[in-house]
């Protein structure tokens, strides 16, 4: 840790060189000193250690608030991880849940079929669920949550807007969408 | 921005008296100073500069590190993070892949509703596949991977740790193993 130390610090003095920012304040702190103090020969020690004092105290204070930062980011990003975390996976089951939907609108399935892939529909909308996937509402169309594959005109008994059809459901995850509805819609 | 610098500085001063260390190697420090200088009035303040640049410069240099600590550790959590994200929808969406593999074995399926079965099954494996979730291997028994929920005795053609049945398939994500296999093994 001390020779570790040591080397950091020779890294970091280089790396002061090229700091204008805590030469320009180095130099207010010269101008300080001089105005203060009226002997010759101490002053300048005294000035390059007060110097030397106030720039690492900068420095310290910069990287304590730059670790705070730091800290404060990587939290943030590790909640946004957790929330979406189950979106790749998501996206890619869609599709074996929309199988499973046609292949229980097949005609003459047996009770037990039926049965069966209804439970495995249904476990698979509850596992989505848990993780924050739900299907997107119909109730109007709102081209943030709907694809208007169609489009029918509209009338009296079908003000524009009305969702006609649903080709496809459409998912998000929490606020995020997944895919959107594809509809049918009046215009 | 200097309020606050103001604040953090008044509070970093209060946190210094805590730190044995510190006052440690000031006492080093201002031994040193002794040692060098020789006209009495003038070392007290200059040793009191020094002591500042001195404390200042070792919190820094410590801040400095434990940023790169903090910087790597959330680095490493992250990508943990990632690699494990599909977790917890993975275990929960096994039940559905059983239900599939139930629902296939029943006798009596139309090729139809067979098809349609075989590729729902087949597109959840593939999403899983994709994640990092794969069975997990059968060839012989071993107890960080299954579960022996039933013997048998072995003999010459089936020596011990051969595994008889599968009741239930195990899956792993990446290393990490989501559920073990459920097996029948000769013992």
């Amino acid at each position: 840790m001390k020779a570790f130390i040591k080397k950091l610090r020779r890294h970091l003095v280089s790396e002061e060189v090229k700091n204008e920012e805590l030469q320009e304040e180095a130099v207010e702190t010269a101008e300080e000193v001089v105005e203060e103090t009226t002997e010759v020969p101490e002053k300048s020690e005294l000035e390059l250690a007060n110097e030397r004092a106030e720039d690492f105290e900068n420095k310290y204070l910069r990287a304590h608030a730059e670790m705070q930062n730091i800290q404060r980011r990587a939290n943030e990003e590790r909640q946004q991880l957790q929330r979406y975390r189950s979106q790749d996976l998501a996206k890619k089951i869609l599709p074996s849940l929309d199988n499973l939907e046609r292949a229980l609108a097949v005609e003459g399935l047996t009770d037990d079929v039926k049965k069966g892939l209804e439970m495995t529909r249904d476990s698979l909308i509850q596992a989505l669920k848990e993780e924050g996937v739900e299907e997107v509402a119909l109730e109007t169309f709102d081209h943030n949550l709907h694809m208007a594959v169609q489009t029918l005109p509209a009338d009296d008994e079908h003000p524009a807007d009305t969702i006609a059809e649903v080709f496809q459901k459409g998912y998000k995850l929490h606020e995020r969408l997944l895919r959107p509805a594809m509809v049918v819609v009046y215009n």
